[in-house]
């Protein structure tokens, strides 16, 4: 049992799995509770092994590996305070933890029991539903976070790119021809075709450049130099 | 019902949200799809209706968007070819959409049957549990490429800002002040903190810099260069 279950309580409400949960469910959850403390280097699940609990970081950080067939330890996710991790595995049929886990620094955890977890489910389609819409969400928010992340990214690569090929303080109107397809372009700068299309698109649309074929008019250098620092 | 039900079931295998299906729950669901053609600015649905289908975009782009206080339109999500949407209205108590849906250009979708879907899960928690368990892991895969997107898109500003202090054909150890607290900074670039800081130190651990209070050396430019192409 935790010594001050109210004040991690409230911490653990704002956890998307926990959210799903009535009062009810969540303080039996909770009641399962127990801390555990490690120190850095500290073990706390090795790949393989029967899974029983899953966990909330409350300060510091863990690293999850896997054991590759050359015997070479692969990192599969570092993860930090705040987070929770192997959860996931509460709903596979196989319920072993798929990965090794350990701190990287000190970290202090909250263990929870699967079983419990679990049972709540299988006695409720209701809380499966709530669960499952909380994940649904999450799924999409995610994804438009990826989709911003990546586009945002790849609008400073290409911006970066267009700008080294402008004289330094150049700012009215330059020509510039691409020194290769676009498509090699995009794929020598790491961006999906779809979004090398969305990104000129937009230069197009806000008149920051005109393409004609393989040439560049530029037409608003300050605006190019002002995508650097979105 | 589909004029080509073998060739697009194929397709829809890949989707998570259909892989937690057995053979026969798939055809169910399978059964009750109908196509759907849109051309560019067709209404799909609008906000507050109640909601019966969700829909894969088979070819196409949709734009899901929200009427804000102040009557103006605001775009939530962008959704393109080979994606789901609406499936998440699916979970929740009240199944109104709570966006609406129009095709940014000439779409063709799939629409499928949110009852017989809600059905096959209430009747069966397993098929919930292999449901929650695809998400869940999704959830995961999706947040790591976050982290690495971030980070990446960190690293990349956090060189620039420091490459642009540094004489352009520098090769050899230079020092610099930084111009703000490294809070600050991290700050300017849009760089959470703790980011910031896994950034430094691997710009550290990997000599590329020593940083001594707000005093930077640089002692591999070339390798803090490589990092904008990375």
């Amino acid at each position: 049992m935790l010594q001050n279950n109210g004040q991690i309580a409230i911490e653990f409400t704002t956890i998307p799995i926990f959210s799903a949960l009535n009062k009810a469910q969540f303080h039996t959850v909770l009641s399962t509770a127990t801390k555990i403390d490690l120190v850095a280097g500290g073990v706390l699940f090795r790949q393989g092994q029967h899974a029983n609990h899953f966990y909330f970081v409350h300060d510091g950080q863990m690293r999850l590996s896997r054991l590759a067939e050359d015997g070479s330890e692969k990192v599969m996710d570092i993860v930090h305070t705040g987070q929770m991790f192997a959860e996931a595995v509460m709903f596979m049929p196989n319920r072993c933890y798929p990965v090794n886990a350990a701190a990287i620094q000190p970290s202090h955890l909250v263990a929870f029991d699967m079983e419990t977890f679990r049972n709540i489910l299988k006695e409720s389609v209701d809380t499966c539903f709530r669960l499952m819409s909380t994940m649904s969400q999450r799924l999409h928010v995610q994804l438009n976070e990826i989709d911003s992340l990546s586009l945002h990214n790849a609008t400073y690569r290409l911006a970066h790119y267009l700008l080294k090929s402008v004289p330094e303080n150049s700012a009215g109107q330059t020509e510039f021809t691409l020194g290769y397809p676009k498509n090699i372009l995009a794929s020598r700068l790491s961006i999906q075709p779809e979004t090398f299309s969305r990104i000129m698109a937009r230069l197009k649309r806000e008149n920051i450049v005109v393409v004609q074929g393989n040439q560049i008019v530029f037409h608003d250098i300050p605006a190019l130099r002002k995508l650097l620092s979105e």
